[in-house]
């Protein structure tokens, strides 16, 4: 499906004498981005936030591109660059990352400072340095090997740059954005870059994303924590309650058990479940990554059909009452619940809050009232496996990995969808990470010669692109 | 069952007037004690209460005990005060309560600084002022009143102090303390004073209380938090498992559902439940005290059944993954869950701990470790209804209530049963705290008038007990 790079390539070689020559200042250049601790979720942080998309914008107007903008949001702001090819009938490209990160904090298990990066084994660590900054960030050598391979002075694609700077709070004014900048922002195609690869020696292209809704549920029994000697056994407990609703979330098969959940979704075709089970999954290995001790989940379901293109419901954060040393003898006055659903093609967001609003009404006891909020939801995306873009960017990837891709989803979510609903255009994933990149973990990483494909082959994918648009002239 | 007092009993008048003489003296004795923040469950206040077992000591000698003791523990430290009577043939009785209080910070809803005390509107407010400070410190101007009132220059009978330091960590070291000093200790009865009444307009001793155990739940699954999407639906969540633990920790009908909890408990006899039924219970104004919006518990049992004489289960704190603002997409590492069980007559903490282990490893999923680690238990404790020592205890009261004193039991826990088990002595109940005082929770207070009926009991108290105790020769 995709073309094996030829050894005696002179464009492989012009294009990793350039990457080489050009390697130290991009990675000096990367670690001075990730030292911005450009966490979304933590108000505290919303400078750096701004701060990250300053730094970006200046290092894309040194790149060369000739139109470079911050674009402010009512949360934290955008980055937005052009550079024209110059011919005219070039297909017009997209390419989407963000450049804020999840928390950290060294206390959370890192070995060195999240915002302080570091390269130990060919390995860089920092927040951000697979999710997303480092995937953005290849871009910027990439156009300039690009040009350095085909002697053109601009790029052989109309190419585009939206780095968004909410993408770990679940991109609340994105949608508003793109549909206000709808104009500016047009393309032939997205090129996606915060997604990952199989493995390093599996390389891959993937064929969507699932979509996320999430909501915090804040529970109130008793108007104040109460003695659990005097009152205990005959009022209800909202930690229970909080509990209890998590228990229901799943029946006996882990399927998720909120009415109205699956209403609409796509199911696996035999071919997608078979190219999944081509891949050489080795489930202790995958175990290890996950740092998990055990598989659990929907009956019916393979591994990776679960990660990839079944929808979950999972408990991000619970709390409620006394978690201080010793021990507190009451009943908690309140609980908090912070849910997420993972969706899949085909669920729609809307519909989903509707039915949980609706489930956890019916199932919270008399005398524990509740509170329920919704973030910003992100839907689900899916690619067709026979798009010619899709084979433009098998064929580049495969020439810098030199061997053929393979397709996989992605689990995670992103706000791709968006953009194809917005744009009315096909979405394309690039991405290199690779699974134990540790994204929203302590000490994540990005692997040095993965991040050098990346650089490659956005090198060779303009001019595939361009060449095999179906629309070119 | 009690006598009425006699509106023209000179004792009355002669007890009440030495109590208004002393009454600004000893309440501001009292705040002084209050200001004590002795936190026994925080590691930072050992200092605190080790101040307060010293302030009481020296209030104690000021009182008059001619022997005075502050006992070390591994823990906090006790304060033990003897008085001995002049008549060598005198019963003996130990008073017993806790100079420790329960965690209070401003944040946590306190109108005023938990540990600044302030009186409004004939209240006093402050952490302590009726758990158990207040209920310790009406002994002091009591006896006062008691030797004022007899004429006597030692109590009627030998009378001795035990006031713990730890009760509100679960007593650790009381049963091997009470067991070193058991010679010391010896008492013909015990008087607890660390409960309380039905209310203000009825007067009440109260019978039982039920026992304690407590556990916290340590709940692992990956090595690290991980990223929902990525491994969402496909590995264990802890905080799931947690949820899982205590939804199941009851059935359908609101009885604990770990198998063996149950065993060998002593059921109600048709006399006490008609004793519980009698009395002016008002359900709205209870839920208004508990300042909750519902009854909830076992099905076949009333409130006051449930309260009291049942058994119960209960999530005092739960926690695990992100509990900070916005959104965290992660399956978290670890959760964890405090629980607390209280225990009726013939249950033995022993067992209920073996209960919870094996039902707590045989509930969780693969992949989820646990650790569970319990407290010092305190056993449940009964008094009969026909105990002289009982009746005395009620004439006392009635004296000072001015009424007929009736029986209730107490859902809160103490290590009374230690004492009765140790000391071979029966155990009484005297306390003059209301439910509206707010126990363990913000804005803690005790009514000032009552405070001094408490007072005015133990001045009549050591008289009666005297003359009726049943060896009185």
């Amino acid at each position: 499906m995709s073309k094996t790079a030829d050894p005696a390539d002179s464009a492989v070689s012009t294009v990793r004498a350039y990457i080489d020559e050009h390697r130290a200042a991009f990675l000096d250049d990367l670690a001075a981005w990730l030292r911005i601790p450009s966490v979304s979720a933590q108000p505290e942080h919303a400078h750096d936030v701004r701060r990250s998309a300053e730094w970006l914008a200046a290092r894309l107007e040194e790149t060369g591109f000739p139109t470079v903008e911050v674009w402010p949001t009512p949360g934290a702001p955008a980055v937005f660059a052009v550079w024209p090819s110059d011919d005219p009938h070039a297909p017009t490209v997209l390419v989407y990352g963000h450049h804020d990160v999840q928390p950290a904090a060294r206390a959370d298990g890192w070995d060195t400072d999240p915002f302080e990066p570091v390269v130990r084994e060919g390995r860089l660590y920092a927040r951000g340095a697979a999710d997303d900054k480092g995937q953005v960030f290849f871009h910027t050598l990439g156009v300039r090997a690009h040009l350095a391979l085909t002697g053109r002075t601009t790029p052989a694609v109309h190419l585009k740059l939206l780095v968004e700077g909410e993408e770990e709070s679940g991109s609340p004014h994105f949608r508003d954005l793109i549909e206000r900048h709808r104009d500016r922002l047009a393309a032939d195609a997205v090129v996606v870059s915060d997604t990952g690869m199989w493995s390093k020696d599996t390389p891959t292209v993937c064929t969507g994303m699932r979509g996320l809704a999430d909501c915090e549920i804040e529970l109130y029994g008793p108007d104040q924590d109460i003695h659990s000697g005097s009152f205990g056994g005959a009022v209800p407990n909202p930690a229970t309650a909080a509990a209890r609703l998590v228990a229901a979330l799943h029946d006996d098969h882990a399927r998720v058990a909120v009415p109205g959940f699956y209403d609409g979704i796509v199911e696996l075709t035999d071919r997608e479940r078979a190219l999944f089970a081509e891949l050489p999954f080795d489930e202790t290995e995958w175990l290890r990554t996950a740092t998990s001790y055990a598989t659990h989940g929907e009956a019916g379901h393979t591994t990776l059909e679960r990660i990839w293109a079944r929808p979950t419901a999972e408990v991000n954060g619970i709390g409620g009452g006394y978690q201080g040393p010793g021990g507190k003898t009451i009943i908690p006055s309140s609980a908090m619940l912070k849910l997420s659903f993972r969706l899949v093609a085909g669920q729609d967001p809307d519909h989903v809050e509707k039915a949980v609003r609706a489930w956890v009404a019916d199932q919270l006891p008399d005398g524990i009232r509740h509170t329920i909020t919704f973030g910003a939801a992100t839907r689900p995306c899916l690619t067709p496996l026979d798009h010619p873009a899709l084979r433009s960017v098998a064929r580049a990837m495969g020439r810098a990995f030199e061997q053929e891709i393979r397709y996989t989803r992605e689990g995670g979510s992103g706000p791709a969808a968006d953009l194809q609903d917005v744009l009315d255009a096909p979405v394309l994933f690039l991405g290199i990470s690779i699974p134990s990149d540790g994204w929203h973990a302590p000490n994540e990483k990005v692997e040095l010669d993965l991040l050098l494909k990346g650089v490659e082959a956005t090198a060779y994918l303009w001019g595939d692109l361009a060449e095999h648009w179906p629309d070119a002239h």
